[in-house]
């Protein structure tokens, strides 16, 4: 089947384009000797995982124990469960799946903590353990300094735990270049400073893990850190356009629509809407809109409802036909990605096969 | 099971708040002589659509034919896919369908109604129309006046279909009561208008069907409406909610999450984030933050990533601690539900069932 037969709203993926940015990712951190450790957030899809594994990934990371649970079965030789999971169903799950797989976790909490341990201990498994730090989103993780070292001293006298290094989500490296340049900065410093407070406390770290897709490419801007964490580069989408990290042709996840209504004047209608593309905004560049139509990108995709999407054509030429179809780059892939049941692979404009997104929807 | 031993996040459906939901509207349409056409999207629940049928709906609302597909198990007197339906293979379906169901479908071309009357006569079935006619929200719909009467005139024409009335949707009555009520009277002319078309043409209308959530009760406002098909009613939600539409025990769904870091001072961190509450910003009230946090609702949930909540505690002397749960009331209810794979059901605190959402990214 070609891409112009496919059922719509769809989102399609171009294998060649997600080739082409498995590989910049694997080469980068291949030549900084940094270890790569994808989160499969992104895409929810074991057989992207184990592309990702061939190409040299060095293990998985999730947020979920439901991610864990489903991206098992592509054998990673560890999950990091980037996530201060709370909650004893899910723990025992955790510790359950620990039985198998290598699982290292990370945490900001001694109660956290204590609650692993137990979990750990009741099924006679070892959890590794990250510290989390904050290096300016101030999210999770937290103050460098004492806190982190007391933290990791906590870890090593709990049973079932085995503390192996720090963890940071560099989220605040984000925007135009020269923002992401001073974030930089300041995450080093950060990076810095935790590693100096484990060496005057003389506590082994073994581990230091960082990295997001727009962060990717700095990381060896950052020294101390051993590997990288990046979710969306696999796909990439329109933040990752706007901040110069990728062009457009490595957008690889792309949602095919088509025109259902002309009737308001001034005004089109798509059949992908909220419960296809999500409402998540634009946080750079323009910073207006809910995604980019390929085939017209002068007319403004300006709003969603769950199932329309809004194109004004007011200020343009452009008129379009019901029936017509569009390709929509989202505006945050892995939200989008996250609607979706299935993607479908694209080579040379035909569809020759489809994925299920199996953590899809893994909240828990 | 009780509600806080539930795993987190979940979203819960209090059953007595429901009932009382379902019973009220249900009353209204008696009442008023109305026929009420609940719209599924909301819930995408087979169970939940056959309490509204037992409550006295004449059929169910669908947008897309995979929601019509799911809803046809409750067996409804009929199922109106509001939504102008394009493509081969989705109409192949929808005509699989109306072998079994009986189906009405709204339109505004005759682009898409020669494109179903061909469906139709390909698998010999007939499906019922409603021209979509626009009152004020400029979304689908032709202008009110001769546009209308001309596609109805045309649909006669076309074998495999029936004109049978027409819809309109006004998401335009919308916002303060003040804004609603002028809303109100701008539908109500719209619909006037385009009755009076009608009657100049001696084309019988059956059905003017009309009403969302928020007009519903005042739908007895607009004369010539038959019927009404409100969708966010069963559960309701904060926007609902701020347009002083119910009150907050009347928001029967409700996400239960976790409190996973208080790391970063003047902040905590819930395990619900975009990926459970979705990103729809608030369009009523207040129009700022991602939820309301019951037990407190003083403090902000400012922020949403994927997986995180971010709870505002600067200003507040609440504190939290890792492992206190929260409950929240979600901005927009219908793409909250559609991001669950079930749904819990609560009776007196108590966990009685789940429900799996059937229809939950049924998106063709």
């Amino acid at each position: 089947m070609r891409v112009d037969e496919l059922p719509t709203p769809a989102l399609t993926v171009d294998l060649e384009a997600l080739e082409r940015n498995l590989d910049r990712m694997a080469s980068y951190c291949r030549e900084q000797g940094l270890r790569l450790r994808p989160h499969t957030k992104t895409h929810k899809t074991p057989e992207l995982a184990r592309m990702q594994l061939e190409r040299g990934a060095a293990g998985l990371t999730v947020a979920k124990v439901g991610e864990a649970e489903v991206m098992a079965c592509t054998e990673p030789e560890e999950i990091l469960v980037a996530y201060p999971i709370y909650g004893a169903e899910k723990l025992r799950r955790l510790a359950a799946l620990a039985r198998v797989r290598r699982i290292l976790m990370s945490l900001d909490s001694e109660i956290t903590a204590r609650e692993l341990s137990a979990a750990a201990q009741a099924q006679g498994v070892t959890f590794g353990v990250l510290v989390e730090f904050d290096a300016g989103l101030h999210r999770c993780g937290l103050q460098t300094g004492p806190a982190c070292v007391e933290l990791a001293q906590s870890i090593c006298r709990l049973a079932g735990l085995k503390f192996r290094g720090l963890m940071t989500y560099p989220g605040n490296i984000w925007g135009t270049e020269r923002e992401r340049t001073e974030e930089v900065q300041r995450v080093a410093e950060a990076v810095q400073k935790v590693l100096t407070a484990f060496e005057c406390a003389r506590i082994p770290v073994e581990i230091v893990s960082a990295g997001s897709t727009p962060s990717a490419f700095l990381s060896h801007k950052i020294p101390g850190i051993t590997e990288i964490r990046p979710g969306t580069y696999v796909y990439n989408d329109l933040n990752t356009c706007y901040q110069g990290l990728c062009q457009l042709e490595d957008c690889a996840a792309r949602v095919v629509a088509t025109v259902v209504s002309t009737a308001v004047p001034g005004r089109a209608m798509i059949d992908a809407g909220s419960k296809t593309l999500s409402s998540d905004l634009l946080g750079s560049g323009p910073k207006q809109g809910y995604g980019l139509v390929v085939e017209a990108p002068e007319v403004k995709l300006f709003k969603l409802n769950e199932e329309h999407g809004h194109l004004d054509l007011s200020g343009t030429d452009r008129r379009f036909r019901v029936g017509d179809r569009l390709t929509i780059i989202p505006n945050h892939v892995c939200v989008c990605v996250n609607l979706q049941d299935e993607v479908f692979l694209v080579r040379h404009q035909e569809v020759i096969g489809s994925w299920r997104v199996a953590a899809r929807g893994k909240i828990r």
